[in-house]
């Protein structure tokens, strides 16, 4: 922790205030001559943002992790949730694994896996085994799973995905990641060995002992089963030892979110996952319910950054405009304080995550006014928020939340 | 290095962009009650800058190095190149040396030298020794040269500056700054004893020892040199070993400058000098030649800094209007990442540097636009780059570049 951290911890009291965070994911996009010099917020009809303005809201602009660098959705929804993106990494096995739907305890260390093809010498001829379909991978992860389910004291578990990949977990006493890809990263080589990154870490060594010893006793296995007979291993981690939101912020916290990512996310730092929910208006309507229950509400909405990734324009305004239509439901009953943002932006002339800070609006009592007529990119240029780390958003919602004491006198 | 500029590593690719970096040396300025309340900037008549902006750009101000300092030309380009003035620290016996356009090597150490005049009992009375004409000191520095060429194994180099200054270079194994001056600081005392800053440093006792060796052999050449009998010496500094930008980045980097103090400057970074150019107007037709064999560009214009130092608020906007006359033989060759700014203020109302936040202009396909009509002070305060750190400017021109990889899943 560091030291400012450590002053926050200090400072805080609870208040019984209730906070809410909406992450419109990818919300922030750029101005291009293609578009008319507008961007999907300032585009889009949202009445309801437009009114929820008016009553008095500061804005600002959040560089996700650091300048020019580009979020995937785990550092990007750590970074929201208050945690240094940079200090807490979460590895690309332990996302995938959240992705699945899966969940992890401390210390468990994630793979990412891929069914390959090896030809008669033992040399990777297809990284993907051709793809096969969803329910080929699916049976040999019930081969593999049947007969490996330990090994030494440490338990396996085997978890299929789409098409060729899988996940692997092992879960036990002293392990630590990472280890190095088995993946050779190129076809006519042979599987490469997973080795310790740190030499001289006895939880990273044990991992590579294990992921041999995993080898030796699935490949036999696959050994018939053409194109997929065997397997590469990628980002082995570790789910890091995170202090929960509760423990670090003093809020019980909830999230509403539709896919597994986003709840696999929110419950890596302790959140509870409200489950049974699938559109934005059942999301808010189930904020409403469970109000008196927590403190503090994770929502996620997924469909900007999929227009975003689609590189579709006409799709992130519609996709904006169906989240206005559906805020007045929120609204009705509206937290101490909210915040609407994204975990990063998603422009559409990139078709992908970027660096680009995405624009914030805090809306609470004590929040001020900015005096802007809309909630979008420009008009959060001239915010009274700034450009500011993402990582300082729940400060902010705290702050004005009235859970921080004075500093000094 | 940081645990982020680790991270800026990993994710960094080549990707072939090509990048340039426009320096108006002191561009920043402040509007003052006497000019109107207008900047140069925002008197000039920039057509092709305003053309560049109406093309889409994104704006922001650079805090050079920290909030309230005032940075010298070192620290100044340092940070514009992405290395943190702070943790960088470049002597200024060093940038006196690198501003006479000598050369300096790794581990060399360097030393700004006055010459003075001395009093029979070796007190001195003019630190200045008069300000002796140019071609005097010249006389006197190869009076040295001539006897003194190497001390022990380390050889020693001196090279006369402008009226009595001059500098003395020790090159050799084992050397490290910095030593205190020799230079009293002020008239009455007699020549101070160089001491090792760190008494445990081996490197710099070793210089101690040298610049003691040093006196003794240069003082009783100078006996009959009235009013130059003695020299100062002072910023005793080593060349600190600076990753080169290429090493960096993964980017060829060519400087294209007049003055030989920012040529100096890039050649600490391990750039490529570009000789042979006298205006604006050459360097940018030098930079169009020169455009397939370097990725990044580093073009230098130093008279809106003269103008500034002079407090000439004309003079400022007459640099400003030059250089924008010149601009479009840049334009006719657009690299994928163009940035405008100063490495510092130089305000009129100053008449030197200045704390004050340089105005910062980043074009690219992707810099989005923020709906601004010209490139001035005010207008990038409401820019969506913020008010940020110049160190990062590199980022953020190697984001723009798609230099970087996502971060995380």
């Amino acid at each position: 922790m560091s030291k400012l951290d450590d002053v926050y911890a200090k400072l805080q009291v609870r208040t019984g205030a209730k906070l809410a965070l909406i992450v419109l994911d990818g919300l922030g996009d750029i101005a291009t001559r293609g578009q008319g010099w507008m961007t999907p917020l300032e585009a889009a009809r949202t009445p309801n943002l437009d009114a929820l303005v008016a009553q008095g809201c500061a804005q600002g602009r959040m560089i996700p992790v650091a300048p020019g660098i580009t979020p995937g959705s785990g550092p990007g929804h750590l970074a929201l949730f208050g945690y240094d993106p940079i200090q807490w990494e979460v590895g690309r096995g332990v996302i995938e694994t959240l992705g699945l739907g899966i969940e992890l305890k401390n210390g468990d260390v994630a793979a990412r896996a891929n069914f390959c093809t090896l030809d008669g010498k033992g040399l990777v001829t297809d990284r993907r085994a051709g793809r096969i379909a969803t329910d080929v991978c699916e049976r040999l992860c019930n081969i593999l799973s049947a007969k490996i389910s330990k090994l030494g004291t440490t338990q396996v578990l085997i978890y299929p995905g789409k098409e060729h990949r899988f996940v692997v977990v092992f879960r036990g006493a002293g392990l630590e990641g990472p280890v190095t890809d088995t993946d050779p990263n190129r076809e006519g080589l042979p599987i490469a060995e997973a080795k310790p990154v740190d030499p001289a870490n006895a939880g990273q060594k044990k991992v590579a002992k294990l992921i041999s010893d995993f080898y030796k006793a699935a490949l036999p296995l696959l050994k018939n089963q053409q194109p997929a007979n065997g397997f590469l291993l990628r980002g082995v981690a570790h789910q890091p030892d995170i202090p929960t939101f509760e423990r670090r912020y003093g809020l019980k916290a909830a999230a509403i979110a539709v896919y597994p990512m986003y709840k696999g996310l929110s419950q890596l730092v302790g959140m509870t996952k409200i489950e049974g929910v699938e559109t934005i208006a059942q999301q808010f309507e189930r904020y409403v319910k469970e109000y008196e229950h927590y403190d503090y509400f994770f929502i996620h909405y997924k469909y900007t950054d999929k227009a975003g990734e689609d590189g579709k324009f006409e799709a992130k305004v519609k996709a904006i405009e169906d989240f206005d239509a559906a805020l007045p439901i929120f609204l009705a009953r509206k937290p101490d304080v909210l915040a609407i943002t994204g975990d990063h932006s998603t422009p559409c002339a990139v078709k992908g995550h970027s660096w680009h800070p995405q624009p914030v609006l805090l809306h609470s009592e004590l929040s001020g006014s900015d005096k802007l007529e809309r909630f979008t990119e420009t008009g959060a240029n001239v915010g009274s928020l700034g450009v500011f780390e993402a990582k300082y958003l729940i400060r902010l919602m705290q702050a004005n939340a009235k859970m921080f004491d004075k500093y000094g006198a």
